[in-house]
C-alpha cells in the first residue's frame, strides 16, 4: 500500500511516519519509483505498536528504540518485561531525608506481598519515592493499611494479565501481547480510577449543578 | 529559616525552589536583609505539595500553576477534583479509524459501572483511545469481561479514597488530601502493577536466573 492509505489504516499522520523511519523505529518502504514506495502488514504492526507506546504510553522515543530493538533481537519474556517496565517507570525524584525509611517500607511491603523482583528495577525507587513525600504529607509514616488495598488490586491484576498471555502464538506475539497489555491497560487503569474517584467524590460531596449533564467545553 | 535549611528540610534544591518563586508557584521569602530571605512552614507545606505533584506525579509546570492557584482561590472539593483529574489526565492522541466504536464501548463501561462523571472529562476520551488501540492489536473490539477487571479495582480504590477523607480539617487541608491522594496513590499503584507484573511472569515464564538476587547496576 501507498505511505496515504497506510495513514489512513494506522491513524498515525504521515509527518509522524517519516519521522519514525528517520529515527529507525518503522523500517522505509519498498521503493517502486524514487518518489513512490510501497509500504506492508509489516508496517501496520510495527505502527500500532509504536502508536500505543508513544501516543497513548507515553513512552518517550529514546525509550521506543530499546523497546523496538529488543523486540527484533528476540530476547526471553522476562527480559522484555523489565525492558517495558524501565521504560514505563517515571524517573524517581532526588531522594529527600525520608528516602531511606521509605525504602525499608518497600521491602517490607514487597515481603509481605510475597512479591520476587529485581532489587535494582526502577519501580522500587518509584515506590520508595511515592511513600517518602505521602510520609510527609501525612506528619509520619505511610501505614501499611494504607497500601494493603493498592497491594491487593495490583496483584489481582497481573495474576489476571499475566495468566492470559497466549505464549502459543510463538514468542514475537507473546513479547508484543505483555508490552502492549503493561502500557495500554496501565493507561486503562489510570483514567478508570480518575474517572472512579470523580464519581464517588461527586456521591460523597455532591455532583456539580449541571456538571454531569452535557455542558461541553 | 534560611533558603538552605528549606532544602535541607523538604529535599528540594536551592536551584528549583528558585525556579517555582519566578514561575509564581512558590511566594517569595520575607527579606531580611538585599541577600538574605527568611522562609516558614508555608513554604515547607508549598514545596511539599509541588514535590508531590511534579517530580512525583509528573505534573508539568504549566497545569501546576492552575492547580495551585485553584489551591489559594479555595474553591469546591468537585471542581477542584476535576481540575486535578485534567493535569494528571494524559493528553489522548489523534483518534484513528476506530475512535467512534472505542467511544461507544467507554460509555457502555460507565453505564454498567454505575459511575457518574462529566461527559467532557478528559479521561473518557483517554479511556476510548486506549480501547481503541488494544481493539486494533487484538483486532476486534475489546471484550466487556477483559476491562471489567479493572472496573472493579478502579471502583474499589476510589472508594476507598474517597470514604478516607477528612473533611474536618477545613477545605484547605481536604482539598490538599485529594489532590495528593489522587497524585501519589496513583504513583503508587502504577509501581505496584508494574512489580506484580514482573513477580507472576516470573512466576510463570521463570524468574532470570540471578536477577532476582542483588545483581545491582
Amino acid at each position: 500500500m501507498r505511505i496515504s492509505e497506510l495513514a489512513v489504516v494506522t491513524g498515525v499522520p504521515v509527518a509522524t511516519m517519516k519521522y519514525y523511519v528517520r529515527e529507525g523505529l518503522l523500517p522505509p518502504g519498498r521503493a517502486i519509483t524514487p518518489r513512490l514506495s510501497e509500504y506492508d502488514e509489516e508496517h501496520v504492526r510495527r505502527l500500532r505498536l509504536l502508536r500505543a507506546l508513544r501516543e497513548v504510553g507515553g513512552v518517550p522515543v529514546t525509550r521506543l528504540r530499546a523497546l523496538v530493538g529488543a523486540l527484533e533481537v528476540g530476547q526471553s519474556p522476562m527480559s522484555l518485561l523489565e525492558q517495558t517496565a524501565n521504560a514505563l517507570a517515571p524517573v524517581a525524584p532526588t531522594p529527600g531525608p525520608g528516602r531511606a525509611d521509605a525504602r525499608e517500607m518497600v521491602g517490607q511491603v514487597l515481603d509481605e506481598a510475597g512479591w520476587r523482583v529485581r532489587p535494582d528495577g526502577p519501580d522500587r525507587e518509584n515506590l520508595a519515592a511515592a511513600l517518602e513525600v505521602l510520609a510527609e504529607f501525612t506528619g509520619g509514616p505511610v501505614p501499611g493499611q494504607a497500601i494493603a488495598p493498592y497491594v491487593r488490586a495490583a496483584d489481582d491484576l497481573a495474576r489476571h494479565e499475566i495468566g492470559h498471555l497466549d505464549p502459543g502464538r510463538g514468542d514475537a506475539a507473546l513479547l508484543q501481547q505483555m508490552v502492549v497489555g503493561q502500557v495500554l491497560f496501565g493507561q486503562v487503569l489510570g483514567a478508570l480510577r480518575r474517572l472512579a474517584e470523580e464519581h464517588h467524590s461527586g456521591e460523597r460531596f455532591g455532583h456539580p449543578v449541571g456538571g454531569s449533564q452535557g455542558d461541553a467545553g
